[in-house]
């Protein structure tokens, strides 16, 4: 008998959707330990929230989320909403024994998330911080050449994520641009996954220094709620938020490491890139090319050595096999649909996920320690 | 309310669990006319169809086709089979007053294709060719710019699609390799696709030149039944089907056109790329990056012209504001549920969808055209 | 004592500014056995011939070539001059002993190639025909990774060079247009570079099959004399070569090579592109990006396969050393500098250089074949 | 009469191998107000130094620079030395009225450089410090579009200049890592190259903040003298200079700055690589691939908008006018060549060049509070 494992998740909107679709496809392409079943999502506004179930797929609807997390036939409370309500859902959820799924940065600073933490180890439930980058294919090939030893021992992380959606001034002051929602701008939404990455890839950053840049100082304020397609209104209101960090780190292995994210780098989409470079070979990596991963490696005769393009298409290959013949490529959701599984799957077998809340609050420290340099001017050490 | 479409498909395979992945991905993401509703599968072996029903998420199955599409309870009759089939298929459901979406190449021979044009037009049914690659966002776009005249007079089309999944000789002889089955090897297999490209991005074609090779003419018959994973056994078998075509074309528009496919391009995967070049600018693509269209465009400034890398990501292109936000890149199966997703609008609209059977037609008249030609050695008129 | 190779070459425009570039800076770069003087040019016109010998570097100047290859104090002979004229030159040039360097393509038509030879074979001396991107040092690279086997048994040869510059009908009826002068017009012009390097790289041709084109079929007659900025007046002249040709070939060894030319390529200035796909691996190569050379080995761990893109520019690559450290690029004209340091060293321990008159011999009944094939509609053999 | 300009260069390795090619191709490509005329090299050994004046073409050597400086027959002194001795030859040629070009890094320290640029302002000559790669055509593009208001206000610069020639531990203690010769490591030799790429194209900076690491802190002392190819003994000695470093800084006018610099990147050539995003749009430039510029316009429509790979090789760009047809493509060495062109310009037409001394002291600036941010942790104020 297959093992099912009852889902309610909080939150509708891009992250909704793309949990959604993944818990829907999951077991048609995976066999994972427990089998998702999607009971009941949960939304403020009982029209948008059963809308929401109807269109995605999901049993029923819930509009509190305390009521979610205290029924009793939900195993899983996955926590798609803004950064500044993951603590309070967390925690209710792990003290009605439910197990976790929480969308990243994981809390709105870190104390908050040690308590998150804190909450699921005491109750045992297992939980995953939802980094899904770690499960693109490439990556997770990236990884596995690294453990390997193939690239030998790291000397260089160098990491941009950027993106443009904000660059026109006339761009509302949506809440992702509000410090009180949003814990911080740019570093938490877009610096949370490339420090997830290099903590995953290269090890542990023992001190950080940060310059943030907020280039836009005023927005009007938004009429409609929300959205990238959102207008603003002659009111304005003010952005106190980075718009765009820069970091340098110092990892405990003696790497360096150079960090930077933006909304405004024009013609950047979702350009997510990052480039190791050990003593045996480079590693380089574009999220728009999420199908592809460069590779040097330095034990290549001289005369032919170069960067490989790898196709990760193979069925050898993190998480191909379940998909596509060689060259059939894979989307951005597949990040998440690859996660979902492998968290079904983890729970199934009743091990802890990867990355767990611990891998959270290790994130956290990182933002929390460069927070503090963009104030200080100077090098800050990571908490613990 | 909201129209309702009962589909009933035939095989289960490869193409088989796309479409099966796209009826039910549709209507998460987009609004069709008529919503699909997954009624049947249809295979030879019971347990087989009952695993595929489950796993796709089919409500029953069948193990005759010919019980299928006599159901009453079903609209749409879709033929993912191999190429042998297609014919009888596509005539019984038209006779049931069936929609029909067939997969390419559309038939074993022209003859076949026309008796199902024929059948589905007497009928008055809808039905659909399966060129999914027309629904690649990138691919739609090509085709608005040039219909905007943003190419102007066009010159040249130049279109490969390599693989190279038999380069080893111990591949066994499946039945792709075998005439009698698949009609041809490279030719309707990759070749149908970028000479739909064609007709579609530039044109009818007035007659082709072509040749073709078959590098290794014996292979080990397979002990195991099928897949690209299939063993060989001792004994060997003739292949008797082209491992790869060159054709070249003259449009009826004056442009020239060049077509290469094979088997045995030793690291390509999927590798269908086309270029477009007209007196005002050019396009190219390559559909293992298929989130990217190439354009230059000759009216940009002398100093600053140069080949535009588009990321077709934008709410602005084709099928994309269904999806995710900019930079947040598709996969492969994107063109087969955006496909579906017009089909079942059209269907509920009451219109043809577009490519139909007649686009099919017109793509086995070229096909053989190149394949009279690869005999006489001499060009060849399309026939009618 | 170093040997001195005495020079006289003959045309002064685009190849007479790359050969002098390279007379003068082979002795800076390389050690060859022979040291090239630059003893004089010739020119029908006085002035323009003086000023290009000083501009250039020349000791003196002629303005009658026959007098230049009757000169005691030359020893070699350079014809950089319109392809009607080269038979007459290097027929006279070995029969007063001179070595002869001869631009490409070789000769008005396959007849007046072979007197050549002849002529050059029985005075004995040594000869060379200008197919200067064999010296591509990674096209020289491609050449040795194909001679130690690592691409195993070749099945494809592909290969275009397209170019753009009379997209624009107003562009005038140059002499290169004309075929009483340049004997065809993108056939012997590009299509002649990409034939060489196939059968340098692949082997000989069997058999071709051809298409040619002429998209713009009247254009006016030139007012000035000369050049890409050659302006046109009112009259008209008609355009009797072709503009764009597309030929399929089998290859001796059995490969099948596709070929194609154009100068109709919107936006392509210099794109001469190649793939050759065998049995352990694959090469690409781009002459807009001549530094790098893309190389798959079906040898490479299954996991980490991918085209590894080889910057051509370490010092044991061909050519390098002579030249920069790693990483600091090459440009077009190196190709010709090396080949003419070649030539000089080749000369100078007196040995046949090669590419020699064989070669373009060989290259002339491929561009014959083809020529044939465009008005025969069939395949042709490639004429011994 | 054309006005000539008689040079003295002191130096003979790489630079001088690069400058002496420059001086003799220029009059051949360019028209120079002052023809340059290469007079005498000057090396400490007299064997040596003879042998690269015949190699380079120079009429004469001298074997003590000071010597040099005060002939009379001598305009200009070019300084191709390690960085210890650029100030005591700078301010002899300048007070013996030579105009100079000296190579960057300018001098060891910030204060030597102002006595530099003292010393030939006083003497009312002309200077020219070799920050070659402005010359780069695609460079000077960006420059030009920049200037033209193209991306609009600046909000990013982000540079990394990556080489690999010291990943390994037994390459040897050269002279470039000894602190007392070089002044720094990857600061001096890679970071003064993109600070001044970024004070060209973004403007001034007004404060860093760095951090260095040296990898390997100990290697074999060299046996033989010198160059990549040096070898080394038993012996070890101690490296005193950064292998990378990585440093953020704030401009002037408000944009944010990333710099790395590292001989530890593996794979990486000379791997120099900026982009400069602006509300307007973004450019992206890479050495490796020099005759092509990135640029993203936001002025494009927004459904065919994209990376613009413009090929720097049209008529229309800088310097291409005087080199070779659209697409054939120059190498390193153009940069050097049309730096001296534009030198020889500047002197014979009598105004100062650029970027002179002026422009080396602002770059020194920038290298000292990157070195003294090193130290303290802090960002640094950029000095006057």
């Amino acid at each position: 008998m297959q093992k099912v494992l009852n889902v309610g998740m909080v939150g509708y909107k891009f992250m909704g959707k793309a949990h959604s679709h993944a818990y829907a496809v999951v077991p048609k392409f995976f066999q994972p330990a427990a089998v998702p079943v999607m009971k009941a999502i949960c939304g403020l506004y009982p029209q948008e929230a059963e809308a929401a179930a109807k269109t995605f797929g999901w049993e029923g609807y819930e509009t509190d989320w305390r009521r979610l997390v205290e029924r009793k036939d939900i195993d899983l409370i996955d926590i798609s909403t803004p950064t500044d309500s993951h603590r309070d859902i967390a925690v209710a959820a792990a003290e009605n024994g439910k197990h976790i799924f929480c969308e990243k940065p994981m809390a709105i600073n870190l104390a908050e998330a040690k308590e998150m933490l804190q909450a699921a180890t005491k109750a045992g439930v297992q939980h995953l911080i939802g980094f899904n980058y770690r499960r693109v294919p490439a990556i997770a090939l990236a990884k596995k050449l690294i453990d390997e030893g193939r690239l030998g021992r790291i000397f260089h992380w160098r990491a941009v994520y950027l993106q443009d959606w904000i660059v026109n001034p006339d761009f509302p002051r949506v809440w992702r641009l509000e410090k009180a929602v949003a814990g911080s701008g740019s570093l938490g939404d877009l610096g949370a996954h490339i420090a997830d990455l290099a903590l995953f890839l290269v090890g542990d950053i023992a001190s950080v220094s940060a310059v943030a840049e907020t280039f836009i100082k005023e927005r009007p304020l938004p009429t409609a709620a929300t959205g990238l397609t959102a207008a603003g209104g002659k009111e304005k209101g003010k952005v106190d938020v980075d718009d765009a960090v820069i970091f340098m780190a110092k990892f405990k292995n003696g790497a360096l490491g150079s960090f930077e994210v933006t909304r405004f780098a024009t013609g950047r989409k979702n350009y997510n890139c990052f480039e190791i470079n050990g003593s045996k070979g480079t590693i380089a990596f574009n999220l728009e090319r999420l199908n592809e991963l460069q590779f040097l490696s330095q034990e290549d005769d001289a005369d032919s050595r170069g960067f490989r393009n790898i196709m990760v298409t193979e069925p050898t290959h993190p998480y191909v096999a379940a998909w596509w013949p060689p060259g059939h490529v894979l989307g951005w959701e597949a990040s998440h649909i690859n996660e979902v599984a492998d968290l079904c799957d983890a729970i199934g077998r009743n091990v802890l996920p990867s990355p767990s809340f611990a891998d959270g609050v290790k994130n956290q420290a990182v933002l929390e320690a460069a927070a503090r340099s963009m104030e200080s001017g100077k090098w800050e050490e990571v908490p613990r």
